[in-house]
């Protein structure tokens, strides 16, 4: 079968966070993303339409909210950030590994036959 | 935000799988399993309607496919596992960790607007 190797032959660290789908199907779109330090910006706040379910793989992260809230993400740790939720990356370890799950639906949506 | 840590607290060792179910939406089924050494009995082959992705976060574990063709998976490593395809688990390591994505619909269905 296809298999990947989410934590070997890892793009090279550079200034910017590497994003990679992983694959996509109807309702969810699945992604693998590599951080090397990087944050969002100060004051800089993601809001999204629909929810997103994150786990580190490895290395660390945290997720800041807009209530204060900080999460400390290490590996096996994950997170569901609700639609409309502002969140930022507060702290990225170097060679930190992502899976993200972006619903692009909400949840309310009907079930696919 | 609700967290969840996925190698933590596992459950303990007994004889079968733990399966949990982590979240569910539309078209999409995510789940933990956690395995002690279980196996598929000999001659049991997993035939599924649609896709499912799995990726080892700890332990390792080892999946059979009826052309003999075995992929053998460590903590990173992941594989689609296509509808129809006849698989099983030949191996398991003590307090293995899974991530499965299992697809409710099938590829081709429509994307959800």
């Amino acid at each position: 079968m296809p298999s990947l190797h989410l934590l070997q032959n890892l793009p090279a660290p550079g200034p910017e966070e590497h994003f990679e789908e992983i694959l996509k199907r109807p309702g969810v779109r699945l992604e693998r993303i590599v951080s090397d330090g990087q944050v969002s910006p100060p004051g800089f706040w993601y809001q999204q339409n629909y929810d997103e379910w994150v786990v580190v793989l490895q290395g660390a992260g945290h997720l800041e909210y807009d209530n204060g809230n900080i999460d400390i993400l290490a590996p096996g740790d994950a997170v569901l950030i609700p639609a409309g939720r502002r969140h930022r990356v507060a702290y990225t370890e170097p060679r930190t590994v992502w899976l993200a799950l972006h619903f692009d639906a909400p949840d309310s949506a009907p079930q696919l036959a």
